[in-house]
């Protein structure tokens, strides 16, 4: 059987995008691990899968590249958009898509005629310790001072579906990651564990950010964490509210408007394929 | 403009393969990075380019992932065989090539009608210290004991065109290789580096082996290293002139006869793409 795919990235999160609906894809993990391997497969961040909805327009399924299904990826749906619209699965220009993590609805970008990106419903940021969650005295933790390794870091800890905490420093360049990032993701403050951003404005309305996530290290984007951190910036009075937020992978615009969060940014076709499986 | 490509891989080593006899193939190191990179491009060890030869059936170009050009590659020029057959630009079962060390000549192998890997005259393994190049006061060392790092190590030297040290172990699992590695890549003895191989033997017609290459570090598979492993192991007295070399990334076929290391191994096609550029 051939299956034909495409390989699109959102900021360097790339995955291997195939139509559901005019194809049968497999979705075991066999499959997903052996077409996600980077020598041996295709090789991707994981698998997307554009299928029929019942209820809105089309049906987002994605695998991260252990086979394990995701609840949502923001830099995932924007090239989900982008690849209904290049398919011409649809011809419209906003999208109710259904996802794990309920409904986004995404606003298709152009240029010169060509999709080139898409501008997500991101939600409500949730700043309830409770709910997102994180084990604190206080109902809320807004640019709050806490000791890790006798030294001091200021934390805004919000959830954009998935925990956060928001450090704001002077120089992102000179932080080791890989030493400072395990200390906050298995911190006894987040009992399931957090996402850590780490924050240097530039000026109000231009952050950059470099992101330890919770159980991957390291990565080049992360499209909640940029939304978390606009709005951290944001409640700490240091940005308006739009903000480009530039990360490792490239660059995003996050608004916050009425209440929920806007994020719009690149969504890219790396290569059209065919494999054999 | 739209260039077909095949992503293929022999071991794991994972090349881009263009006909570029059909098509006209950039060759310029920002290509060459733009589609290896395995976020934001096609994703690969590097780019093989199928040309016409002057003097043989085909030359092959090959590229490294950073652009520079690569001499010869033992699980690339299987790759560039069998895409020469499945293109149907040749019907030849064996073929001459032109590599940047030489004239090759590799014949495909066939299972059930299909061409699944290829089996390779990588020429005369090379012994005198001088040639590999080797800084020692003997004329060859085979078997040699060395003091590393207050641990006796006994050393095979041997050049396939490229300089290899071979060290018989008991367990390969055990090995620290990060450590290890780089003990011998910057050792005085090898002025041009040299990549070590670790061997296990298992039996007469069996060895296990991990390679650490200079200036890549651990990797998946390397051919020249199968050969330099086998060869220091039949010298040795520990094997036949035929062995299943069993590397991370799957296993080789290698012979010494009439003076000639031959390597057999599969040829894998991941899938067929087409690029935008």
């Amino acid at each position: 059987m051939r299956l034909h795919f495409t390989k699109m990235e959102g900021l360097g999160n790339d995955y291997i995008y195939f139509d559901g609906i005019n194809q049968k894809i497999p979705m075991d993990k066999e499959f997903i691990t052996k077409i996600s391997d980077r020598h041996f497969g295709i090789g991707s961040d994981g698998m997307i899968v554009i299928l029929a909805s019942d209820k809105y327009d089309f049906k987002m399924r994605m695998f991260n590249l252990d086979g394990s299904e995701a609840m949502m990826c923001g830099n995932g749906i924007r090239c989900f958009a982008k690849f209904i619209y290049d398919h011409k699965l649809s011809d419209k220009h906003v999208l109710k898509i259904e996802t794990k993590s309920g409904l986004r609805i995404v606003e298709l970008l152009f240029e010169d005629g060509r999709c080139i990106g898409a501008k997500v419903n991101m939600g409500k940021p949730i700043l309830r310790c409770k709910e997102i969650p994180c084990i604190y005295d206080k109902e809320k933790m807004i640019n709050e001072a806490m000791i890790v390794d006798d030294h001091e870091y200021h934390l805004t800890t919000i959830s954009m579906g998935n925990p956060h905490t928001v450090i704001f420093v002077d120089d992102l360049e000179i932080l080791d990651l890989a030493v400072l990032g395990p200390k906050f993701e298995h911190h006894e403050l987040f009992p399931e564990s957090v996402n850590t951003e780490f924050v240097q404005v530039v000026n109000e309305q231009y952050i950059k950010m470099r992101v330890w996530e919770r159980g991957s290290g390291e990565t080049m984007a992360c499209g909640t964490g940029a939304c978390a951190s606009m709005y951290a910036s944001y409640l700490n009075g240091y940005t308006k509210d739009k903000v480009i937020v530039q990360l490792l992978g490239g660059c995003l615009e996050i608004e916050y408007l009425d209440g929920i969060i806007m994020m719009s940014g690149p969504a890219v076709n790396v290569f059209e394929g065919i494999i054999e499986i």
